[in-house]
This record gives structure tokens, sequence and C-alpha cells, in this order.
């Protein structure tokens, strides 16, 4: 997506592969929306602590930092033994996986590279690597572009849209999930307000989709997540749309940042369309039960501090580009916390799951799955 | 309430009148949770800055100060002639309005005072006005108290509590609102665990609730406000209790910080008991609608960043004690924000209404209405 800075204009990804250097590179997240800082990893191993230390987060984005990250460590072996290379590759594949251990795309991402790495010779599997990773992230890119062009049919000019958490293009390989319908809605000249929850505690709402939104021109608004049921009751939200991080195909269940079980329940006492973007590598197709899905219990510091920086309140819109952002402790200082990351919504309470091939009915989904790419 | 610092225990209230020195004393609620510190008010012009620059806030934390500063002001008037009186009690009664202009508990307790100046004499009238600040902060006090034994029935062994915002002690003269039925269930031997919505965007639920849950020794959690359905849904809350800023004799309507609404919906929906604790003076016996409650758009930047001290996220419990809190920018610099600070909740979502005389259905207040000191 368009990123301007400075009065220069310039197409981004938050992940890509430099051939000249032989570098990923990387939009680094965590300076956002403070500081733009591309960073430039030498080796797989720099780039697996990239993924590591969160430069870059979001399931599809962290799946082609692997894959670049898998065609970089391929790319570097210096050796014509194939059982050697074989070797080698291994030890890339499980440093880039321990990165996020429990992440699952970033595996099956290099595990379809690997199959593509059909040829005998060591110097032709390292071109067919190296192919295989722009390719993966291209189809990566493409799949969010026809999210957001089956997205884009729900909106309509002087629509007040909710989203929640960031699934936007920084967490993706461009366009977002939940954004995506508003980038493609744009370029066809709608006109629409978004409302983007903060999304305590960690803000990925405030800071990296009102950054996005901000670049693209949207106009838009920060609102406390708290908010949202009064704007509701006094009908100033029309639709609401969100990512998910799984959603199980058997059973319509989504698996989003948590609050989105709360702006569901909300939604639809307000009967409110709510709708889940997401791309097919999402959807669980084993799990029998939302309950089986495991909760992250996330460190207790996140709520009970923000990352800012530090600056006159009074000061909107000439805060200093470049200073870092810190951590202040908010809460009391004896206190504990809970902070569950995630929660589950029943299929009851979503309107629709927007995805690549189509909208579908949460309860659809099984008798869906040869389209959405299930088992059979 | 007890407080608990450096190893020594003394009982405070928020405010109090120091006979000797003639000052309206103030706990500085802007530096809890990080600094506790008290501040004395030598004259009543002094008193009235302290309430607009929210040393103290709280309906009726505020009431209280400007009764002080009432009889502060009247007490420093040197002549003998009721006339002069007259015109001065005018001004010391305007300076003090002025301080909030939009509440209303101040002028009630000052057209109190002003009707007990029954005597002839300036003298005379002086200590009558001096007796009746004492005597409003006491019923105040006591009224919050016997919403506490009101409120008390409902707290059962084991069970886990969630509140919103800080309708504490620190925001009444003594016990609080939503939180005195803890106080005094906690009195009983009873042993429960409270969930503190953070309650963004200024965090009173993380700051003061979960300043004075500590000191109680009342264990708690702070939850991002978000987390609220989640736990719900899971069957880790058993009872809400919050506060209101007013509710509407006639409809049942309950305005409370913004995400009250939002909590009731949740808890309807998980067939949770709801309940708001309230004095009788925040019952308005006038308005004949919710829709016609003004909801206060506060500033953005409250939204936009957050107060705290700057530490290492890893620093828990170890933060200095004595560093002020400073303002961060979380969100986009460029970006706007929404920030409406309160909801209004409809009866149907509301269990009942904790008073200091009884537990009402809320859609049966206005037949109540001579219990609860409304019209005839």
């Amino acid at each position: 997506m368009r990123v301007t800075l400075g009065g220069r204009t310039r197409d981004y990804r938050p992940v890509w592969f430099d051939g000249r250097t032989r570098s990923v590179r990387l939009i680094d997240q965590r300076l956002l929306p403070h500081e733009f800082k591309v960073v430039a990893l030498p080796d797989y191993r720099a780039t697996a602590r990239a993924i590591r230390d969160m430069i870059v987060r979001g399931a599809p984005a962290i799946a082609a930092t692997a894959a670049y990250g898998f065609a970089q460590g391929a790319g570097a072996f210096r050796g014509r033994d194939p059982r050697q290379f074989t070797r080698h590759l291994d030890t890339v594949f499980r440093t880039l996986q321990a990165a996020r251990p429990t992440a699952v795309d970033p595996v099956n991402a290099m595990n379809q590279l690997r199959a593509q790495m059909t040829a005998t010779s060591v110097v032709e599997q390292q071109r067919q690597v190296t192919a295989a990773a722009a390719d993966f992230a291209n189809t990566s890119a493409a799949e969010c572009r026809a999210i957001g062009e089956q997205g884009a049919k729900l909106i309509r000019n002087g629509m007040r849209i909710l989203t929640h958490c960031n699934a936007g293009w920084l967490a993706c390989v461009d366009f977002g999930t939940a954004t995506a319908p508003l980038y493609v809605a744009q370029e066809r000249g709608r006109r629409f307000h978004v409302l983007c929850d903060e999304t305590r505690p960690r803000c990925q709402g405030a800071t990296l989709t009102a950054w996005e939104l901000a670049q693209a021109g949207i106009p838009h608004q920060v609102i406390a997540d708290s908010a949202a049921g009064h704007l509701m009751q006094r009908r100033e939200i029309d639709v609401v749309i969100v990512g998910s991080d799984r959603t199980l195909g058997r059973t319509g269940e989504v698996a989003n940042k948590i609050g989105t079980y709360t702006l569901a329940v909300l939604a639809a006492r307000h009967r409110i369309p709510f709708y889940v973007a997401l791309p097919l590598s999402t959807l669980d197709w084993t799990l029998r039960s939302g309950r089986d899905i495991p909760i992250e219990e996330r460190v207790a510091d996140e709520v009970l501090g923000a990352w800012g920086v530090v600056g006159d309140p009074k000061a909107r819109g000439r805060v200093p580009r470049r200073k870092r952002p810190v951590y202040v402790r908010v809460a009391n200082p004896g206190s504990a916390a809970r902070n569950p990351g995630f929660d589950v919504t029943p299929p009851e309470l979503v309107t629709g799951i927007t995805t690549p091939v189509g909208i579908f009915d949460p309860r659809q989904l099984w008798r869906n799955r040869r389209t959405l790419g299930g088992p059979a």
C-alpha cells in the first residue's frame, strides 16, 4: 500500500526481499506510528530474530517473512552436495520455526516452499525456492485483494464502519483482511468513515490501523473499546468488520483479538451487520469446538501500562515523529492483572465470513468446505 | 477508609477540614496510585482551584469539598455586618460553583448549608455553617455506609465481582458507592475476588479502584475493558456492581461512565446479575427520557494517549513510588478521536438499584419515590 513520508509517496509491503543485497526487508512495526523505519536483515538468523522480536506481526506477514527467510537461508548455502544442503535446510527451517513457536503459518509456508524444490542440483533448487518465496508472497497479497473485492460490496456511501485491532496490510503482505474491503471501496470512489477501536492492551487499532487509514487518506477516528456500545445505541455505526486468528470450519466459531466477542454481542443487540474477513489459511478444519481453541494468557504488564511517546497532551499532531515510544505504568503498582489475548465468537452472532472466494454464513462453512479449501 | 503507607495505617477520607489551620485537606487524586500526597488549602479560593484542577473528583466528594470550602470562606469573614456577610457568602458560593460549572452536587450542598445559617449574628452563623459542613460530610459518609450494608447481602463467599471505573471511597466521603458493598462484605468476613475494568480512557479502574482495593487488602485483578465479555462467557464473573452519575427516577435509565452499557448488555446475555449502587442524590426525578441526558464529549487526548509513570515493563511492584505520571501519545499522531464520557443503560438490563434504603427494581423507582426522597 502507499505510504507518504516527507511528501514522497511509495508503495510498500511490510516484508519483501532485496535481491541485490540478498536481505529480507521489514517495516519495523514496533516503532509505528511514531517512526517509519525499514530494517535490512542480512541472513536467515537475523530474519528469525526479527520475527521473534515482533518487528513483523500478523499471521500472513510472518508467513511471508519466514518464506523469504527460508529462501534467503537456502540461497546462502555454498556447497554442491544435496545431502548437506538438506541438512542445512533443516537448520534454517527449525531456526525460523522457533522464532514464533506457536504460529502455524510460517511452518505451512516453508513446507509449501520445500515441496516446490524438485530439482536435483543445489543451484537449481536455490533458484526454485527464491521464486517460490516471491510467489508465496504475491499469492498471499492477491488473496487479500480478493477479500477486498468480495467485502467492498458491503460498503455503501456514507457508511460508518467499526473495526477492531489491526487486521490491516501491515499484518498481511498487502491490503489486509478486515481493511481490504475499505481499500477496495475507496478505489471505487466510495466515501465512508471508519471508527478504530483502540484495542487495549496493545492498542494495535490506535497505533497501526489508525496509521494505515491516515496513510490511505480514509477519514477515521479512534475510540476507546468501551465506547462502541454507546455509539451503536446511538445508531452511529452501520457495520462491523474484523479479522480472525482462527475460524473453525466445522462450527463457524471465530477466534480473534480480545474484545471481538463483545462487539459481536453488541452488534447483534442493535441488528448491526457483523462481518469477519479472512484468508482461507485461517480456516481450521480440525477442531470440533471453540472450547478447544487455546486462549493465550499474555503478560500482565500489557494491561497495567501502555507504550507511547512522552509528550504534551495538548500537542496533537505536533508530536515529534522520530521519538521512540516508552513504557509507562498506568495501573496501581501493587495490583495484578488478567490478560486473555483472544476470545471466541459463536456463529449466531456473525452475519458473514468474507473470504477471497465469497461471503459465507458461518454455519455453512462445512457445507462449502470444497470451495473453501477444506477436507473432502 | 484505612490507608497504609510505609508500614503505618491511618484512616483517611478524600476530604476533611483541619480546624486548627482552618484549611481544607484533600488527597491529591491526580497523583494516585503513584504517589500519596495530602494538600492543604488555606482559603476558599484555593479550595475552588483544587476542585477545578480535579485534585478531588466524584460527585459526593466534590460536594463535601464545596461544603467545607463554603464554611471556610464564611469563617474567614472578619466583620459583623450581616449584609456585608451575605454579599461575601454570595462571592464564596459563586467561586466554588464556578470550579465545576456543570456539577449540581456542590450547589445543592452549599444551598443546604445556607439554609442552616439561621442565627442573626455573623459569629453564630459562622459557627452554624462550620457544624453544617461537618454534618453534610458525615451524612454523606453514612449514606455510603448504608449502601454498603444493603449491597453486602449480594456478595457471597467465593464470588467474582466485576466493577467499572471508580465509584469508590475516593469519589465519595467514605466507603464509596459501588465499592461500599465490598468493604462491608469484607468486614463481615466474606472472601471474594474483584475484577477491575481499567476503564479507558482515564483508567480510573486501573489507578484508583485498584489502589483502593490494594489498600483494603481485597484480592483483585485489573482487566482490559474488552476482556469482560470473554470472562463472562467463560463463567468467571458472578456479579457486576457499578456506580451511576445520574439515574432517572421516572424511567430507571442509568447514566454512568462509558462502557457501563456494554457491561450491562453482556451481563444480560449471560444472565449475570447487574447492580447499580447510588446515593439518593444521584436520582433525577425531572428528566423523562435517557435521551435527554447530555453525554459529555471529552477531549481527544484522553483516547489518543495515557498517563503513567515511565518505567521498565518488567518492573512490576518495583516502580518508584514518588515519580509523577507523564502523558504519552499512544495513537497515530495524525488521527482524531471520539470520546463520549458516559452512556445510558436501559432499566431492563439492570437487576437492581442498590440505595441506602434498599435495593429496587429500576422500573419501580417512581412507584417508590417517597421512600427514595423523590417528589410527592
